[in-house]
């Protein structure tokens, strides 16, 4: 017989045991209760569906070398985003985030503060988005890969669609485009650690999924279709019309991109440009009936929405300038699969 | 603007609309209809309860140089283990395999031909066990890394738990532990195609988890503690002993190891040891009270069930040899924590 492995601290129950005390024992008691019948340590978690509703499911890769560097940012924010990027989905369907699944691989020699630091963002975006751990799988590799699969719920019937477009529909979008971009340009830039202060590297590292505004569209029936724009709005946009089978035409000028300071501009950078392919934001898209456009606010539980353009027929997508003429607007935000 | 990558087979696009022509075209279109409201190609899938059930939510690793080499096993067999795998732990909760998600990253240059093959494997699994695609994750990497998401369901008080297991119960397993460890040495010692003809070769590549035997313990209410073996006996005995704080006595003689050959033996094979640390077995382990034994036949539902042993006071689990001697079991299964 091998010697035992299973109380040292680098063994497989120690990680996990580790996760539990941290994210377990949390402010979560109370929805753990209720949703999440039987938690970690079991085959698998049990939960208990409220009646009328139906289920919204969906999880995110958030790999080291691909969707974040480790000595640049801080376990912290990793743990924060992980989930919040996930989270975002279930916003985007107009749901109420129950409960996540964390898979973790951490190297066997990795430092027990940073798996900590981790651990601390992630049991405060847990509490905030009041979405408790109910379950997971931590093995040992070399880097650090993470996969966030999340489940939420969403009164029958009444979810947030991609398809749902149709010709003429006015098409918005929520906050300010390219912050996240222009927040990680900026920690780039920088040596040291991130300004916490500057709002954009904030939302870069600490996004805030629109749960709420998720869940006012979803309970007036207003919207024709709605997404998140995790990859960038020229990206994203045309993943809605090609899921709802029409085209579109955005106005430029009513973009609401990140401002940029003039030194920022004389370095080159372009804010409409971050706007339309800058990814990170987790702001919500979605489209609007014309005739109900007057229903729409300004600003909808504290966050702004801003008209950008309408449906159109056919496929494809136009960028209107502020001269009137119009180019095709190509799908250039992230992807993981462009040969660079 | 930079040029699009969207239609670009290597695009994400491109292997999702693959994975979307396989999978969800399948022979489990009346299936998707019923439990799937909303499957690939939106921010989240939607997911419709059926009532007087929980839902049974578990995920499972599966990478590339931790869990597979890409160039021993086939690219069919591990399509199908990644569902199987996680399948088993619905199956130890005595549920039914409702949806799964693929997360799922591949190399730029992957052949087509692999995808392919394990798109095939995954596909067979999925009709077989009944259980669509609901949803992904698709990203580039240099290597493939695969994360399984299943959602079962299980009678509402019905789910089988690792923690009920009391003083004098009889710990039950299925099938002959050990043979998923045989296969993976007989395979790694024959060069070229593994031999599918081989039982043992077979049961390591292509795993049958128990869901048959777990419904039917989970209809009858005999058991008191059940979980898979899939790390190995040593190890997952001592999981089920901890949840339920008990300690266990397994009879060595009595535990139905792997049969081997006199040549196998010869080569310093030792069948109990592969039976009590070897992994993939992916069978059932469970406890039943001493009085509600005669209730358990010797097969159910095709599979071979055996006593081996008794859960006793404390912490810790001794195995009982021949002679009557018993020593400590130590946890020895697959850990990938362990420093080697």
């Amino acid at each position: 017989m091998r010697k035992a492995s299973a109380g040292m601290a680098s063994g497989e129950e120690g990680v996990v045991e580790r996760i539990r005390r941290v994210l377990e024992r949390g402010g979560n008691g109370r929805l753990r209760g209720k949703f999440v019948g039987l938690g970690i340590g079991d085959d698998a978690a049990l939960l208990r569906p409220t009646p009328g509703h139906e289920a919204v499911l969906t999880c995110d890769w958030f790999l080291e070398g691909t969707h974040f560097l480790r000595d640049k940012h801080s376990a912290d924010s990793l743990g924060w985003k992980c989930l919040a990027r996930a989270v975002s989905d279930v916003a985007a369907m107009g749901g109420v985030p129950r409960c996540f699944l964390l898979s973790l691989t951490v190297p066997k020699d990795l430092p027990s503060r940073w798996l900590d630091g981790f651990l601390a963002g992630l049991k405060r975006a847990s509490e905030h988005f009041d979405c408790p751990l109910a379950g997971g799988d931590t093995t040992a590799r070399r880097e650090v890969l993470v996969n966030v699969a999340v489940v939420g719920e969403v009164r029958r019937g009444r979810a947030l669609r991609r398809s749902g477009a149709r010709l003429g529909d006015v098409i918005y979008v929520s906050g300010q485009l390219g912050e996240a971009e222009l927040g990680l340009r900026l920690m780039r830039d920088r040596k040291g650690r991130p300004d916490l202060e500057n709002q954009r590297i904030r939302k870069h590292l600490y996004p805030e999924p629109r749960l709420a505004l998720g869940r006012w569209l979803g309970a007036r029936r207003l919207v024709t279709a709605a997404m998140d724009i995790s990859d960038g709005l020229s990206s994203d946009l045309h993943r809605l019309c090609e899921a709802s089978n029409v085209g579109a035409a955005v106005f430029g000028p009513m973009v609401p991109a990140v401002s940029l300071t003039a030194a920022e501009r004389s370095a080159g950078m372009d804010g409409l440009q971050m706007a339309l392919d800058g990814g990170d934001d987790y702001e919500l898209l979605f489209t609007v009936p014309e005739r109900r456009q007057r229903l729409v606010p300004r600003r909808i539980e504290g966050v702004v929405v801003t008209a950008i353009g309408r449906v159109t027929k056919g496929r494809g997508v136009v960028l209107i300038g502020a001269d009137g003429k119009s180019a095709e607007l190509q799908p250039s935000g992230w992807d993981p699969f462009r040969k660079s």
